[in-house]
This record gives C-alpha cells, sequence and structure tokens, in this order.
C-alpha cells in the first residue's frame, strides 16, 4: 500500500488553502543534531542509533514531509563541526572559513575584529610537564575566577581576550599590530603525553608565536597559584592549571544572514562554536534556556526557547550537541537512548505545522565505530506547508535513501526551505 | 518487508566490530567493466545484457552493499574511455584532458615527455588508397618485426617513436621542437574509404603535419616490402601496410595518483588505453596476468592479478574491456554472456570483504542499438565494512536507479571510497 494515501488521512493537506501572501509569512526551523549519522550496529541489530531509536515525532514529521540525503559540504568530505555549520547557513565553507578559533570566541561573546587572532582553548591539567587530563577533570565550577585572573595580560604591544565558556572550555584573543594564524597550537589531543610545541608556519607568524608561548607561560603561573586550584587539589580534583590553544582562526568575512536571505534569525544552542557561527553570521543568540552543549541537558527548555524565538523571529536555529558525544565515545546505545529523549522534547514542534517550514538533519555524522566524523550523508527531511510529501514514513539513514529530496549539499538547504515557503524572488522574468 | 532486515541475515554486520585505527588500513578495489551500461533490448526481454545476466555474485555485492547511477563525466556527457578513465580516478578531464595519443603511448611503456606529442595509431590494410581494413584482418601475430622495422626514422629534426601493442594497436610519439597538438588525424574511422587527410588546425602545426605525412609515407614503404606482409597475402591474410594515426595529444600533467589520495596504486589491464591511463595517473602497473585487453580473454588470471596487487598495494584498478567491444558490435547475446563469465570469475572478490571497499561499475555505456558509448548513467555498487546497505538487492541499470547513492559524478567515487574506508582528513575542526 502506498503511504502517500496514508498522509492524507494525517488531515494535513486540507490546512493547504492559504493565499499566496499568506505563504510568505512562513517561519523556518532548523533543528540540527550533531553528528546524529551513523552506520549500522551489531548492537543494534544492524541499525544505527536514529534507525533504531524510538523517534515517534520525527518519524511522523517524516510522514508529513519530504525527505533524502544531505552532504553538508559535498560528497565524500568530512566536514568539521564548524564547516559544516558554514555550509548549512548557506555559505561556502572553502572561501570563508579562517579557521575555529574565531567562532568559538564569538561564542564566549568576545567579537573577533580584523587583525584579530583567535583561538579555542582548554583549561587542562599540567604535572611535571605532561598533560594529565586535557578538561581539567572537566572542571566545571569556579571557571570565572580563572578568568578574572586572566585578565589584562599583556604581552610586548598584544592585548589578550581570555574567556571562559562552557565547563573546560575557553576563548582566547590575540589583538595588536602583526599578528598571523599561521601558528600551530599546543594541543595534542591525547593525554600523558607534552604540550606539541606552538611553531609557526611563515615568517611573519613570528611573533604570534613567541607572544602565544609567553601568554600561555604567564597565564599557566597564575593558575597554578589560584585559589580555586587549592581547592580542587584538597578535593582530590585535578587543577586547572595550564592552557591548551587550537584553531588559530582570523575573522571572517561573511554576509549578514539576514541580508542574505531576508530573515530575522536566532540562535537556541549550549555549545559555544554554534553559537559563534550563528553570531557571526548575524543571528541573535537565545540564552534564555538550561541547554549545555552536551549531556545532560535541558532539551525541554531549549525547545520552550525556539517557540519563543519563533515568535521574534522569522528563521531559527536549533543545535542539540550530544548526539556526536556519544559517536565520540562510541556508545551507540546511549546515543540511542539521548535520540529517543530529543524525539519527545520536539514533540510541541507538531503544533507548528503546517505553518513553519521546518527542516531536521544533522552537521555531519560521528560513527560510533569510527569515533569521529565521517563523510556519510545525513538524513533529512522538510516538513510544511508547500512541502510535496514523499513516500517515506520513517526518519532514518536509510529509509530517507529512497526520499524525493534526493541527494542534497548543506548551502542548497536553506533556499529550498525558502522556496517552500514562497520567499523567494524569480530568477529571470 | 524491509529488506535491510534480510541484509542482516547475511552474516555481515556481524564482522563490523572493528576499531577506527584498523578500518583506517582498509584497502580500495575498484573494478571497471567498459562500456558495461547497455539499453533495453527485445531479445533480451527487454532487459539489458547486464540485467539479463547471471550475476550472482554482483547481486550479493549489491544487497550487501550501497548503489545508485554515475556519471562519469556528467549528466549528459558522453564519455570518451579516456576521459571517462581520467573522471573515475578523480580528475577533472575538462582541466586535464590533453588527447588520447599519451594514454595510449604510456600504455605501450612510451613516456611522454614535455614538447613530444603522441597518437594512438592503428596497424591497416590499404590498396590502390583505400583503406580496405582498419586494423589488418586484424593482425596479431609478427607485429614486433613491423616495430623493428620502423625504428630510426628521422624526418627534418623530429626523432619518432613507434611501438606496438595489443594486435594492430600502436603509438606513435613525435619528438623534438616545435610540434604541436594541433593536427588532425587520418584516421576515416570507417572502411572502404580513402585515409583522411592531415590537416593542422592552427598556424604552428604546420610543420607537425608534414612531419606525420612524411613519416606515414616512408614506414607504408617500408611495411609494404616486409616479410611478413609477403607471408599474410601468401596465406590470404591482409597486409599491414599502412598507418592510421588519431588523438593527437601532448603530454598532460596529472597529480600524482598517490599523493592525491595517500595510496599506494596498481593497475590490472589488458587494453593498453588503460593501462596508460593508470600508468600516466603513477599506479603500478600489474602485467603478470593473461588479460589481453579484449575477448577472448583469461578473466581468471585477472582476478588471481588483483588479489596480489591488493597484498602490495591500497588501491587496486581491474578494467575489463569485452564488454564494451560487444557493444560495438551490436551483439547483446555475447555482452549478456560475457558478463556471465565475468561473473563467475570474480566471485572471488567476495572474500576480499568486508575489509576491502569494492566498487563495481563501468566508464561508460556502449548500447549495443548505438554501436558507440552513450551518456547513459551506469549502475554503480559500494561494498564491504563501513556502507549503509540500501535495499537495492540486484546490481542492473534499473535496479539501482533507487540505490542509496542516488546519482553520483565520477570524480566522487574514490573520495566517496575513502570516506567509508575512514581514510580521510576533516575540512574544518
Amino acid at each position: 500500500m502506498e503511504t502517500c494515501i496514508l498522509k492524507q488521512d494525517f488531515g494535513f493537506y486540507k490546512m493547504y488553502n492559504i493565499g499566496a501572501d499568506e505563504m510568505q509569512e512562513r517561519k523556518l526551523l532548523l533543528f540540527i543534531m550533531d553528528g546524529v549519522g551513523d552506520r549500522p550496529i551489531p548492537e543494534l541489530g544492524g541499525k544505527t542509533p536514529l534507525e533504531a531509536a524510538k523517534t515517534l515525532t520525527m518519524d511522523k514529521l517524516a510522514q508529513l514531509g519530504i525527505t533524502g540525503h544531505l552532504h553538508t559540504i559535498g560528497q565524500g568530505i568530512t566536514p568539521g563541526s564548524d564547516t559544516a555549520h558554514l555550509a548549512l547557513f548557506g555559505y561556502n565553507p572553502y572561501e570563508v572559513y579562517t579557521g575555529r578559533g574565531p567562532f568559538e570566541a564569538a561564542g564566549t561573546d568576545v567579537s573577533v575584529k580584523p587583525g584579530d587572532i583567535a583561538f579555542r582553548t582548554n583549561m587542562a591539567t599540567i604535572k611535571d610537564g605532561i598533560i594529565l587530563d586535557r578538561r581539567a577533570g572537566r572542571i566545571s565550577e569556579g571557571t570565572l575566577e580563572i578568568e578574572q585572573a586572566l585578565q589584562n595580560i599583556r604581552i610586548e604591544d598584544i592585548e589578550t581576550i581570555f574567556k571562559v565558556g562552557i565547563d573546560h572550555r575557553a576563548s582566547l584573543v590575540l589583538r595588536g599590530p602583526g599578528l598571523s594564524n599561521n601558528v600551530t597550537g599546543n594541543d595534542p589531543k591525547i593525554e600523558n603525553k607534552k604540550p606539541n610545541p606552538i611553531i609557526p608556519t611563515s615568517l611573519e607568524a613570528e611573533k604570534t608565536a613567541r607572544v602565544l608561548k609567553q601568554f600561555i607561560r604567564e597565564a599557566s603561573e597564575i593558575m597554578a597559584s589560584l585559589e580555586i586550584n587549592q581547592k580542587r587539589i584538597s578535593k582530590n580534583k585535578l587543577p586547572a592549571n595550564y592552557l591548551l590553544v587550537r584553531g588559530a582562526g582570523k575573522a571572517p568575512h561573511l554576509e549578514n544572514f539576514q541580508t542574505k536571505y531576508g530573515l530575522t534569525a536566532e540562535c537556541v544552542a549550549g555549545g559555544g562554536l554554534y553559537k559563534g557561527v550563528a553570531s557571526i553570521c548575524g543571528m541573535k543568540i537565545n540564552n534564555n534556556h538550561a541547554g549545555t552543549g552536551g549531556v545532560p541537558t535541558d532539551l525541554h527548555s531549549k525547545v520552550k526557547a525556539v517557540m519563543k524565538s519563533l515568535q521574534r523571529s522569522q528563521f531559527v536555529f536549533l543545535h542539540v550537541k550530544g548526539t556526536d558525544n556519544f559517536g565520540h565515545d562510541n556508545k551507540p546505545l546511549q546515543k540511542m537512548e539521548f535520540i529517543d529523549e530529543i524525539d519527545i522534547a520536539i514533540e510541541p514542534f507538531l503544533e507548528l505545522l503546517p505553518e513553519t517550514i521546518i527542516c531536521i538533519t544533522g552537521d555531519h555524522s560521528t560513527p560510533c565505530v569510527m569515533r569521529d566524523h565521517s563523510s556519510d550523508p545525513l538524513p533529512v527531511l522538510i516538513v510544511g506547508e508547500g512541502v510535496r510529501p514523499d513516500q517515506v514514513t520513517e526518519f532514518g539513514e536509510r529509509p530517507t535513501m529512497r526520499g524525493g529530496l534526493g541527494h542534497l549539499i548543506g548551502q542548497q538547504l536553506i533556499p529550498l526551505m525558502l522556496g517552500i515557503a514562497g520567499r523567494v524572488h524569480k530568477f529571470g522574468a
């Protein structure tokens, strides 16, 4: 039996009888589950976590909508989180990407100006020159004390701006003349190793490398003597006594999202990087929720924030991070269970139909077996008034292979949503 | 019932439980059946030769893998064999292709240097200025005598290098100052016609045309007097007394395959052109088999050679030519039967699973009814650890229309295989 018949029973089509003017008021919701794509997993009976999860809401949305496969940057390309989100927002990452640092900085509310060099930074634990923990025991309290202690450090003629984010995460911005982003970071990415040496990869980056090394030296000395670390040691917690930096980048030049699409836009995210990309694109950040950018998080409060943002803005970007974390940690069962939770949390999205054009997908796959991002495409669904529903009734990697959208790349996604919403102008006459 | 459940019964998933490090050791096998794609044929009950053939092995691979349609160069573009293989290997033929000659020359072990002009050459039969046979009765013996007789011919200040390949095929290279590839060939492509005039299509090619014409004149005179031709005539065989040249080309500049992908690579092929393209890309040529580059051939010995190559190298390209020949000759039944044979010969590939990422497709369609290449896309399958199987269970033009890969272009193929193998680096962070 063709499921498109079933779709009509849903009472969805009868709401279609509206005029073009009304359609142009349609709002857009883009929901990204970070790293949600996966590969078949034996423990899940050969299904992926998304396929195995109980996704009543997403399945209903898939049933009402049109589905397909999304290659965020392009076929066979493994995206980073930053480049993937640029592509999802419609920017060509090969043209605009200047490194991760500026997005991380923007995510901690530091605005990166032309000439600045920004870094993603971890507060870490070092002992006898060896990194014991890249995240200082995932330090979550007292980090503001560290931030305050590292203010107003000036190296040569360079101003430094250090700002903490969630847990062990922080950003560092160097501001002043003669800086370059051609420096390597000191983060070895694994523990029980020495920090990597900071090396200028071009002649004009020698000053940047020198200033950066000196800042890390001074900062680490200050951190070691802080009261918060004495307390942590006395409680058998790892002290945050070192800074690991990576992702050197200069300010990117991005066309403002609102200008690009004619849409006021808001972002609901926990993770600094995602807020940073959204913010640099020109979206407003709605921080009025209890999302953490990790697990555990408060998905319901994020969904509430989305509802609020949709009242004010024409485009809302919702980001949930946990799916990616479980992929990196090779925890397929937890990944599946977290998707169960997401599905329950987003049930209120059904009420947004059909007036809101909703798109659900991911930024990249993070297959558990790989413990890292992959180039496997993502399932994608678009639902709302104006969509031509296909015959797919389940949201997952394999069901959407036969979806009506076929294979898309990330930069096509928002134009497609705008097209469905009738919010685009003709090319030609 | 979802056929992805069926696939689980295959005992494939249970082999999935390996780590990311191991995955990165995965090897790649690309098997190209030349001109395999076809159109529905009445004598085959409206099926294509591939659809009508008994393909137990390929169907099993399709069932375990993911399938789709491949446009080697692009939608609606009819590829040559040379440009198609460049695209399959990931090169943009519009940027790198300089003519067929250099690849033919490389296939006969003549290395084409900057400044050289190379040609594909046929030893042909001419009588009273009319081409009786473009292939001199598909001459297969004694061609080395012809090659030796045509050494050390010098025209003006130009050195000539003539080298025979399989049967009537040969390559010609002109080496010296002031040459150009802007010359037409003399091959009329049909018989019972005069050779075409060799014409320079730009001013700077006048010398090349003059030298080429003189070489053909001198070579034909020498050939006519050779003992091998006297013998052929006495046995009522057509003499090889003329040279037809085509595909003038200068040395192409290709990024080395190994550098491009970080893969050591070998080629198992019979036809000179295919070995030539592979060799110019930087692959090693494994000639340790009895494949002929035509029909009949020894498919089993080629498959054995592939197994050997896979022990030494990370990427192996296997080429089988016969499917294309039967398309050019409009012999659908023989094309089907040859595919039957291929399917039996490649059964050992099943043992390579799941550790090897195997891709099977063609370089272009050669529909029998057209007797030539067409722009019809090719069925493609990719199978091996990390693949998300789709619901296609049969390898053929129509079953794979609904495959999970959708529509690909040739240049995306190796990146996709690398992505599945976990052999790629992230773009971004």
